[in-house]
């Protein structure tokens, strides 16, 4: 099985990622694209995220071999309902979603028979739209394949193979697994983010002014992450309840041990997890995970 | 009143950077340090983190002019009582601590009848140690004094000017409400990140290798802040706990609420709330306290 064109569905920070990286890293593959939106359509045409931008859907996947629905995940139903008549019958169909069960339950309702391997290349950053993309989005980055049970075995290996020319790490992984992974090394993290911005916004005895001004203390970190695209968390956390519901479970019954610790003045409980978590950082940067630099190598820290 | 010789004690992060940032920014001043740890002391030597390295505190101040405690939060006490036998009637005694009204009153006790003009740059890196001091590390980034009622003004505007040529911009301000306004832009964003690295990697259901490889959805952005002095941190928490503790109270009820909305599926609780953050991180960047660049320019990215 040889994956040579491709459609992209949502010209977004991951749809024109995708499309700049074939185009900078896999030779002998074409791309074409489609975004519901004509304004992200234009844009598209004039950053060349894709060989050829479609008017509509069933252009760019006429005659693909592979077909990445790159939308949040909220709109996976629908965009796969609108392809369906058109996708040849040979067509891998697969995604980027940051939610694998339900995704796999949305594209196996809207598109019975087809072969359907969805992915989740974890890469992103909190900008979104058609200027946010680029090639190296997924260099060194894990992509994480859940193939269905019975799953056409050359289909997964051609995916594989198309994620690991595009710079990517490949791993397969049960949907569900998957998604208590991401809760923890996603969601929550987000969902933490999203609200101690909120708060912070919200204090009567602190200024808004006072909140951005002070912001380098730390805050600011999580300002970041609290600009993702806001139609794309909703829908994550709205597909993946369970999964986030019980790891923010474990996260509040941790901060209130803490708390109690704080209250008590017990040093000791605050000195040995502040100990541990340090080794976590380490990990990461030995494995490729993150910049080593102080403070992500800010550029204020030149 | 004129400060011509400063002298800093502790030589990490916070001491090593005013030093280095007084050698390239503050003709005319000399610096002298000390830190109770002779192998800190022997690399502030090589690395010329001041002037002249002392071998005890008493020689570090004996002509200073100003005083800085470089020390964490609840060593203060200590190490102003050391030094107060050998201090010129004259010298301003200052600090860089993240908590002002436990400072104040540490440095109240141990020095009585001296002027105590107590002070928080809010800047630093998750680094520590005198390995971690750089002179830029205050430009651009605020400085907040917390004179006492009826401070010397000379003296308030000496250390004004003292933290402006290090290229801080100042803020004068009641330790109280810095204690309040800290707690939500610095000391809950830390609480929080150890909070969630800890979380991660005692979960029974995901493995710690997995929190590491999947680390680039959000987490590895917490890792950053949770991999901050663990004695610096825990000092923190222990001597501004009323208002970590009251700031933390609003965290954990606008987070109960997003609890509730993901489990009712109250789609547009989220989005509204996620839509609103957006702006802040724009305001943070516009202010100059944040690197514009996605993913705040972290080089695997380039």
């Amino acid at each position: 099985m040889s994956i040579k064109q491709v459609a992209i569905i949502g010209l977004g920070l991951l749809g024109g990622s995708v499309g700049l990286a074939v185009e900078e890293h896999a030779d002998g593959i074409s791309t074409k694209g489609y975004d519901r939106n004509p304004d992200v359509r234009a844009r598209a045409v004039e950053r060349g995220l894709v060989g050829t931008v479609c008017d509509t859907a069933a252009q760019a996947v006429s005659d693909a071999d592979l077909v990445i629905l790159c939308v949040p995940v909220g709109a996976m139903e629908a965009a796969a309902a609108e392809i369906g008549p058109y996708l040849k019958n040979s067509a891998i169909i697969s995604d980027v979603g940051s939610s694998k069960e339900s995704v796999a339950k949305a594209l196996t309702k809207a598109l019975p028979g087809h072969t359907i391997i969805p992915a989740h290349p974890v890469a992103g950053t909190e900008q979104s739209g058609p200027e946010a993309g680029f090639a190296s989005l997924f260099t060194n980055r894990w992509c994480i394949l859940t193939p269905p049970e019975g799953a056409d075995e050359a289909a997964v290996a051609a995916l594989s193979q198309f994620w690991t020319k595009l710079g990517a790490k490949v791993e397969l992984m049960d949907a569900g697994h998957h998604d208590v992974v991401l809760a923890v090394t996603s969601h929550i993290p987000h969902l933490i983010a999203y609200t101690i911005v909120g708060t912070a916004s919200d204090l009567e005895e602190v200024t808004r002014s006072e909140v951005i001004k002070y912001s380098a203390g730390g805050f600011r970190d999580f300002t970041r992450i609290a600009a993702s695209d806001p139609v794309m968390w909703r829908d994550v956390f709205l597909n993946n309840k369970g999964a986030v519901l019980e790891v923010l479970g474990r996260f509040t019954e941790d901060l209130t041990a803490l708390q109690r610790a704080i209250r008590s003045g017990d040093g000791d409980t605050l000195h040995d997890l502040f100990s541990r978590t340090r080794a976590i950082r380490r990990e990461v940067i030995d494995q490729g995970q993150d910049d080593e630099r102080p403070d992500f190598g800010r550029k204020d820290h030149s």
